[in-house]
């Protein structure tokens, strides 16, 4: 029998599926949409359907170990997604119990960020390490630590949030509540925030100050970036010193091997890994100086997030945690 | 046959011993000066010496089970201390081997901060929990981090090094070179630049004007506080606001159960602990808001440092470390 671990991202419009071997392949991926039901039960008897269907198509040799679930929120300790501000679901929803109802086999949450931490470990650049951080830059930014070897969890199933730690206790306005989080600064939209920052700053225009801010996007600054445009360079240059500063705090709390950049942001390469390694290594403590490695995940891609799911069954089946 | 383990604490100024039984008592205590000797061997000789008259004094019945030790900059991986900067000794020593030359039972060596982690999680007020920080508030500040009840030694056996993670990118210089360490704000040593700043900022002048800087005690200022000085007291509120933004900060890397302070300033009681626990919950990320203790260390007091030490062979013998 093959055995396969079903991966499951559950994102704010689309929550994506995938059956995936030991290897880190995804031998099957299909689709539903997160909010077409009311009713939660039926959002989890659509994945059910869909995850059978899929078995269908593989047909005899196949047998599933395992659910994984990666969720904004998502609560390894408890199976439960609690108040996420991205999904329609109100209160707290107990996502392994509801998952279980229709498929009768272990079922294992946690949050995304989390979830890619588990994939860099078991299939990715992350292999044999023992204490790493992932860094996932997207729309916000999230994190994963490992720590001897398991990712921390801490006391309330809510550690590594380092998105909101504080860069500047009168900075940007962050939609928690706080003002000043990384987050601000270092994804999508800070990257943006600060490209109208830079505007202000200089003399100058841009290169895209023929751009609403609304149409705006990572993507058009980091080609203008490439093309030349002073204003998108600077952003860049800001963008990296500060994630560079925060790997060099973060690396007073954990000491990591390795800290791992994923997700969009990541893809600018060079324009945001270059101003990163110059300024970790120049607010690093002397101690920790040219001893972490900052790596791209090598789990990125279009399916890094279902086989970052994935990867909490094998992880769980491997190497079961201490409780 | 009683099982003992010795704990030695050493220190820029003084060595510490104590035989130490599993309940936390220390039995016999002596102590010998730490630069007395030029050979590194005569002083871990001496050290041997001690602890043998130590055990003939309590007689039969009593067995050692291992030595722990407490040092600035000591590496549990590599049983050394590098470059210790308080210490006589230049560059690497193996002090795990040289103690283990002149008694032969297990040796393991941890930072100052970490033993004090133990202590408490042996001994203290940490017993059962599995994530924790201890925060020690000497001439500098150190920190212990304990994740899924280990110590986090990370990559290179430095991790928690919070004495050292910015509160401010342009704030006060730090003997390592970086600039607004947390260590050159919250620490007897901070207390003491906090109380200068405030008698610069302040129109009036303190209780302590007349005290010239190199006599200015963190006790002073303390005393003064409690005798109503204003200064004094916005020394104080400032210090614990700083402490707690940096607890908020941690709670975002580990979600510990419990923060403990540990150490003098931690002796200035509701003086420190109520405006750090206020500013603390007023700059927690929403999800941890009421949820971690901020607590006295239990094991604090004048052996403090030694039963630490002392704590890192049970925890070696109970609890073995997967490595």
């Amino acid at each position: 029998m093959i055995e396969i671990s079903v991966g499951i991202d559950i994102g704010g419009t689309n929550t994506l599926i995938g059956l995936v071997n030991r290897k880190g392949e995804s031998l099957i991926e299909t689709n539903i949409s997160t909010n077409k039901h009311e009713d939660i039960n039926l959002y989890f008897a659509e994945i059910a359907d869909e995850i059978n269907k899929a078995m269908d198509v593989l047909g005899e040799g196949y047998h599933i170990v395992g659910i994984g679930i990666g969720a904004p929120n998502g609560n390894y300790y408890t199976g439960t997604i609690e108040y996420a501000p991205n999904l329609n679901w109100r209160g707290v929803v107990n996502v392994v119990d509801l998952m279980k109802k229709y498929i009768n086999t272990p079922v294992i949450l946690t949050n995304d960020a989390n979830a890619a931490a588990l994939g860099e470990m078991i299939y990715g650049g992350a292999k044999g390490m023992k204490n790493f951080i992932v860094i996932t830059l997207g729309t916000g930014l999230g994190s994963g630590l490992v720590v001897n070897g398991d990712v921390v969890y801490g006391h309330d199933g809510f550690a590594g949030e380092l998105g909101h730690t504080i860069v500047n206790y009168n900075g940007r306005q962050c939609a928690c509540g706080l003002q000043g989080c990384m987050e601000t600064y270092v994804s999508a939209t800070g990257l943006k925030r600060t490209y109208l920052e830079m505007l202000a700053y200089f003399p100058f225009r841009g290169a895209l100050s023929n751009v609403a801010p609304d149409d705006l996007t990572a993507k058009a600054i980091s080609e203008a970036a490439i093309a030349g445009d002073k204003v998108a360079i600077a952003t860049f240059e800001y963008t990296g010193k500060i994630l560079g500063q925060k790997i060099a705090e973060a690396t007073a709390y954990t000491s990591p091997e390795a800290v791992f950049l994923f997700g969009g942001l990541a893809q600018a390469g060079n324009l945001i890994f270059e101003p990163t390694q110059k300024y970790m290594e120049e607010y690093m403590l002397n101690i920790y100086k040219d001893k972490v490695k900052l790596l791209p995940s090598s789990v990125d891609g279009a399916n890094a997030a279902v086989l970052g799911a994935s990867a909490l069954v094998w992880k769980e089946l491997e190497f079961p945690r201490k409780r």
